[in-house]
């Protein structure tokens, strides 16, 4: 790798309330500059929200909620309490198939985009058609993890990034071979970018500026990032 | 929370080769400049190899690097080929008990620190002693996870920073109650400074410049973030 550059992490800010149907890529073009190599973060909350991935649920009706989770996931993997940790059919394994409740208009939850890849790729199309500029897009969401407390934010869908940067062969700083290091880069980036979003913030979107030309190229989060129900040891 | 700012990611270049009782907060000083409200990555492994947590080991012999990763452990969760996913002392699950051999010199392995979080507590002490800066220290490693394929930075100890960060309670941007939304932001900067670094760049060390400052306070990875076996539902 070439020598280490610094990066520069930049919320988003002054998007508008996003609803069904609203340009993303037209927003976010607007209320940043983009450069080339530059990778734009997009919460899944947002991409939800312009897809119309909305539904009517009473945040009050436990029961409904639970159903509403069970109903976006292809296998429920743990029960406790109110809380049900499923794979959605994304492959996703996460609390309530991503089903949330947070910032959205009272009585109403957002869904997890039905291809968050998909999502990013048409963002991509529309902000390269609109900047002429060459970058990366992440669609992001906030997901617990096994054995370690709290959240992280990770990518649920990218475009125009190789999602995990392959170093087996590459020699260490000792001359060697590495055996096998392959870097989640899109889960790292994904989870840079919310250090300057913040949940309560309200910045739905971030720019990810300086990052090692390696990390775009062909790929996507279901291809790259996702592990397969066989492949998992922990499921 | 107050206006989102950006985030700089600085790698530290120029560090020289560590070896046992070397001081890597003198190192990094010298380095770089830090200012207030900096929090400064250290990876694992010059950690380990500063405090000489070293030990021979022949590269080519397997059975002796499953016996020492087990003798590292506490215990061992799920076994594939050569591969062992281990619960460390510490309370960490990853491969190997974290025992590496990238980066060493030939026929040697490191082994995590005894204590990650004093580790972190000890280099910040002394960069604060000289610098006279406010900031927080965050040892970090390269884990793999469940359900996702591909490895990233984690913290595995920290010093003045809360670790997880409770927006339980905190109003969202609807201004309703967010019911629980812990951000284990350690984890988030500890990946985005692993984009600056790259395993074969050899740079062990970064700069993440204008977090918001709740981020910072008391706290520790063991106290904060690792989930002990009973309250763990995958292990």
């Amino acid at each position: 790798m070439d020598a280490p550059t610094p990066l520069a992490i930049l919320p988003v800010t002054g998007l508008p309330e996003v609803g069904p149907g609203d340009d993303l890529a037209g927003m976010i073009a607007a209320a940043t500059a983009l450069l080339d190599g530059d990778v734009v973060v997009v919460t899944q909350k947002i991409v939800s929200k312009a897809e119309g991935r909305v539904v009517a649920v009473d945040p009050a009706d436990a029961e409904a909620r639970r159903e509403l989770a069970e109903r976006e996931a292809v296998r429920v993997l743990r029960r406790r309490g109110e809380l049900v940790i499923t794979e959605t059919r994304h492959g996703f394994v996460c609390a309530n198939s991503g089903v949330d409740l947070s910032n959205m208009a009272e009585g109403h939850a957002a869904l997890l985009p039905l291809d968050p890849d998909r999502s990013a790729r048409r963002i991509r199309d529309a902000l390269r058609a609109r900047t002429h500029r060459e970058l990366g897009v992440i669609v992001s969401d906030t997901f617990g993890r096994a054995w370690r407390r709290g959240v992280t934010d990770v990518a649920i869908g990218s475009a125009g990034l190789r999602g995990i940067v392959d170093l087996r062969g590459t020699p260490d700083a000792m001359g060697r071979t590495l055996v096998a290091t392959e870097i989640c880069v899109v889960d790292e980036i994904a989870g840079a970018a919310e250090l300057v979003m913040g949940k309560a913030a309200g910045v739905p979107a971030a720019v990810v500026r300086g990052l090692h030309p390696s990390v775009f190229g062909p790929g996507s989060v279901r291809e790259k990032v996702v592990r397969s129900y066989g492949e998992d040891l922990f499921r």
